[in-house]
């Protein structure tokens, strides 16, 4: 290989640095600065191993036992927390450990793909609970105990229930009090997957019920990724903390240990300002509220749930639309008009239907974005 | 959560920084500049994502996709790399994929850990291959060929060999062309796990001729952890990456996407230099005999292979057990000892046996070790 060729893999700049940034996959994975620091620090690879002792979680130098097995747990009101590689390996690692292959695992219809992806994978048959289609497509959680009862009927067995909260397209937050009623009534294990609420807003296992709340670092904890974790109940430690039948100390379901590196590190370094922003999350759902509101005055649509409840909103422009269909970008027009105006977050060729989230930007920020929406929509 | 217990996750220092590191698990992980500053760059949560039409490995910008199809499958001499989070993710992923519950895997007796555990999770039933014990501890690799009868007399089946190539523990490499010999010859698969060999040393799959390669970019490859790829021939590309069937573009095994996160950009900074190191092996093997030899004129014995191919050994040293024995600080002497010379890399209470990389050291500060070695033992 030539040596010119591989210069390309060096000094890479990112371009979308110092952008106005409305990317709902980006807005909650923003480093700290105090993140930033623990990068250059702790970047080698196997850093955080200096003085491990046969076991990530118990290592005492960096405060890795103290955050794994008080901190993080007390932050989301688990009795034991294990770290994964992110919120789709936390599903997988839960489903593949309780249930058997065939088993039934319902979810809801506004899932995120990779909840499909992680059944699929541990090869279970997945049962959708459908949502009110448009405008709001809010999830009838009623409809999880018709669920259930539809698969037994069939003298199939229902492993698991899974709620998305929220989920990753509209930003709906379903009743899950609802669901957790039906969880204990069918005595059915409950996963919340919260990869878009913990570290943004409070979520806490014990009071809320359920068995499970996954999170993920990069998605909402201002860490590098990929990390995440699964918080639980006491009562599936034994099984989602197995140990190795070869070495006693060895966790099976991580293969001995999962993120034995740097974004650990980020995540801890992030920590103290994620509790502290959780905190104003009542401010987060006003500001997003009165995004919403502002962009119907042009004719922009939210589609979800109204009020909306969460920073991640899902718009409908009808008007975008009809411009992408003569402008000579064609459907990449909008992207390319935010890009010139130093808004980042829409994704090229989006016109009709766009996420955005609100989270990281203060509403100088959102001003400057509704002003620029309204400007394209003059101009055309 | 008081702002002041929180303050211990942030601004943590690395106690080892500027140490002569000699940690076999640490030294081949150790970043370049260019990685250090694609750290910075790339540090935000999911910041490689930008620009992803739905498949990381399909990223142009940064140009993760020349990395993933290119780059790496020519370096490795593989027809198709799958980017995992670790090697022991890559292990499992095949295991997995591959087997079914209650086939045998063959290992070697040196395997790592993680090779047990993964199997264990993918419920596999493990059959050993033994080492030849003290003091060369090496694989008899036609034994392969018995387990293999043994197995399948009892009519159970095999689902795959594994090799452990160098193994992390006496830095062996076992004669893989022999194992190659028997795969074919019985049609079982066979794995290779480089984690201490890919980025260090020339590894072609296509040349050695196995199925699959297992590389680590934190262990080996001067990356930020955890990171790690499958390399495997073209017949094993549509059951490692299968498809989703809810999701035509989404990968099942590795959940749809893997190593979304900074840990890739640290690697692909780091490779045009990982593959300038590669070609100087030759020079890291001398400098590992000279070590080896200088260490036993002092009475350290070197165990494993003879003269020894890579910079991972294992060391016996009967005098520094005796000298524990007595020393006030008992077992922790020679740690206590070495880290006061600003050398790092034999675990605390360790006397006897150790092991050594000397991969990240220069041939002036290994003098150095030898030095502290020799007054350690001329002291007591």
């Amino acid at each position: 290989m030539e040596k010119n060729y591989l210069k390309k893999f060096i000094n890479i700049k990112r371009e979308t640095k110092g952008m106005i940034n409305i990317d709902p996959l980006q807005a909650g994975g923003i480093l700290t600065k105090e993140a930033r620091q623990s990068l250059l620090e702790w970047g080698d690879g196997f850093s955080v191993c200096d003085f491990c002792r046969g076991k990530l979680d118990e290592i005492k130098t960096p405060p890795i036992y103290e955050f794994l097995h008080q901190s993080l747990p007390e932050f989301i009101g688990a009795d034991a927390v294990c770290l994964t590689h992110g919120a789709r390996e936390g599903k997988f690692m839960i489903m593949y450990a309780i249930a058997k292959p065939g088993d039934f695992v319902i979810i809801d219809k506004n899932a995120h793909y990779t909840t499909y992806v992680a059944a699929e994978r541990a090869r279970l048959n997945i049962k959708e609970v459908p949502n009110s289609e448009y405008p709001e497509f809010k999830i009838d959680v009623n409809k999880y105990e018709d669920a259930i009862k539809s698969i037994k009927k069939r003298r199939s067995s229902v492993a698991l229930l899974l709620l998305t909260w929220p989920d990753g397209n509209y930003g709906n937050l379903p009743d899950v009090k609802k669901v957790v009623e039906i969880s204990k009534k069918h005595k059915i294990p409950l996963l919340l997957n919260t990869a878009y609420a913990v570290g943004r807003m409070p979520v806490n296992l014990r009071e809320i019920g359920v068995d499970f709340v996954i999170g993920s670092g990069h998605k909402s904890m201002a860490s590098s990724g990929p990390i995440g974790f699964v918080g639980m109940k006491k009562e599936w430690e034994n099984i989602l903390m197995k140990k190795s039948e070869y070495f006693e100390k060895k966790e099976v379901e991580i293969l001995g240990c999962s993120v034995r590196g740097v974004s650990l590190m980020t995540l801890m370094a992030s920590f103290p300002q994620v509790v502290e922003r959780v905190k104003k999350w009542p401010e987060q759902v006003e500001k997003a509220r009165w995004f919403s509101e502002e962009l119907e005055k042009i004719g922009i649509k939210q589609l979800g749930e109204k009020p909306h409840n969460h920073d991640l909103m899902f718009f409908e422009s009808k008007k975008f639309f009809e411009i992408s269909k003569k402008h000579k970008k064609g459907p990449f027009f909008l992207y390319k008009e935010l890009k010139r105006n130093n808004i980042w977050g829409i994704k090229p060729g989006l016109t009709k239907h766009f996420k955005i989230s609100t989270f990281a930007t203060t509403k100088e920020e959102l001003k400057k974005v509704i002003q620029v929406f309204r400007n394209i929509l003059g101009k055309n």
